[in-house]
């Protein structure tokens, strides 16, 4: 992948053009990873010029955050109902505008918040749009630590290279819930569903990268401006 | 349910009937509960008299047993296919031989091991047998407690009186791998390989206590002694 010298401020242009969707009353879900944390800072800034709103964390890293920057947070033991999450992605398929997520290591939390909100707005730069899922990217896959091994050898039976994720001390890198994550990368992922029902099923496996049908608008930061895609007649699950 | 006063006794003699299927040099699973405890106990006293096995246990409560009781016990890592498990279960369905386990609260690795074993033998007491899943027991089913009220709320949707299980102090149980325990109520379970696949693809549970489609053989232990149903043509997995 080439890297682009402006891609931060891709993603911190996107990032602020999402944090104006929001306002005040809105129980709003924080996503993880650098451009989400764009977003939470945005956040930040209009919180302390007012608007009232209550954020969910979906890490520990995205909760000390916007501790520091005075956005209130809750979380889904009080508010199970929430209004908009704004989160990154590493890819978006075009079209479908369905998503790797959980390079950050954060997948799981991302998917339950993601769920249990009406909207899901992701906020990406132009380099994650893909036409098809798991050309640039590997799939994460969240795997409870006792047994991983196996679960791996069944994501190499399925055609994957599963790699587990280690940390900068060599050591297997432990998510916010304390499972592993196997990277798996495919020679492209022709039919998700497919796979995310496959994944799903297999024991061992807590949670997989793919959010399929669940992104309302993708907010899009690129070297010609900010765009942003929309899917229509977006159906609310709740 | 009625308590029968021989009930420690049918199980007892269930496990001593199971542990006699376990031969030298086989990599067992060990299962977990009361149950399952009385095997590896029969399976202590052989092992003192020359058995030469290595044990993996689904539990720290079973690692520590078969610890004091000087079998050799190993792990995934070590072994990932495993000869024999031998484990407990709370239900057992006539005909299909499917399973509710996880009331011990060991589900997950029970299930892991399970999947890693060329064959699962099932030790119960007659009182377990049942012509239809979830008609004297609840249906456990392992949460992430990060947003465990939404699972819980989507279970209740599905029709199961759901309850967070609690230990005696009153708090949320934890299961070995620091999760929550749902236990839900079902009034029978008539399309068990449907409900699997439906919890399966909910995010946020981890695992649930049906196991379809895995057992080899169920040995019961009863008042008229101990007899075993064998799966014709039972095909093992790896």
């Amino acid at each position: 992948m080439p890297t682009h010298p402006n891609l931060e401020q891709f993603k911190e242009a996107a990032a602020r053009a999402a944090a104006e969707r929001v306002q005040s009353g809105m129980i709003i879900g924080l996503g993880s990873g650098t451009t989400a944390a764009h977003v939470t800072r945005a956040l930040g800034e209009r919180v302390k010029r007012g608007l009232k709103i209550v954020g969910v964390p979906t890490s520990n890293q995205t909760s000390k955050l916007a501790g520091e920057l005075g956005i209130p947070i809750s979380n889904l033991e009080e508010h199970d109902a929430i209004d908009l999450t704004i989160d990154g992605a590493d890819e978006v398929e075009m079209g479908t505008l369905h998503l790797i997520k959980g390079h950050g290591g954060a997948l799981l939390r991302e998917k339950i918040v993601a769920h249990a909100s009406k909207r899901l707005l992701i906020v990406v730069d132009e380099t994650k749009l893909v036409g098809r899922l798991g050309i640039r990217e590997s799939l994460p896959v969240e795997v409870i630590p006792f047994g991983w091994r196996i679960v791996a050898r069944q994501l190499e039976h399925m055609g994957a290279k599963a790699a587990l994720r280690r940390d900068a001390a060599g050591q297997p890198f432990l998510s916010d819930g304390g499972h592993y994550i196997v990277d798996c990368t495919f020679p492209g992922i022709a039919a998700p569903s497919e796979l995310s029902g496959k994944l799903d099923r297999i024991v061992g496996i807590v949670e997989h990268g793919l959010f399929l049908g669940m992104t309302a608008e993708v907010i899009i930061g690129g070297a010609g401006g900010v765009t942003s895609i929309q899917r229509e007649n977006f159906q609310a699950r709740i």
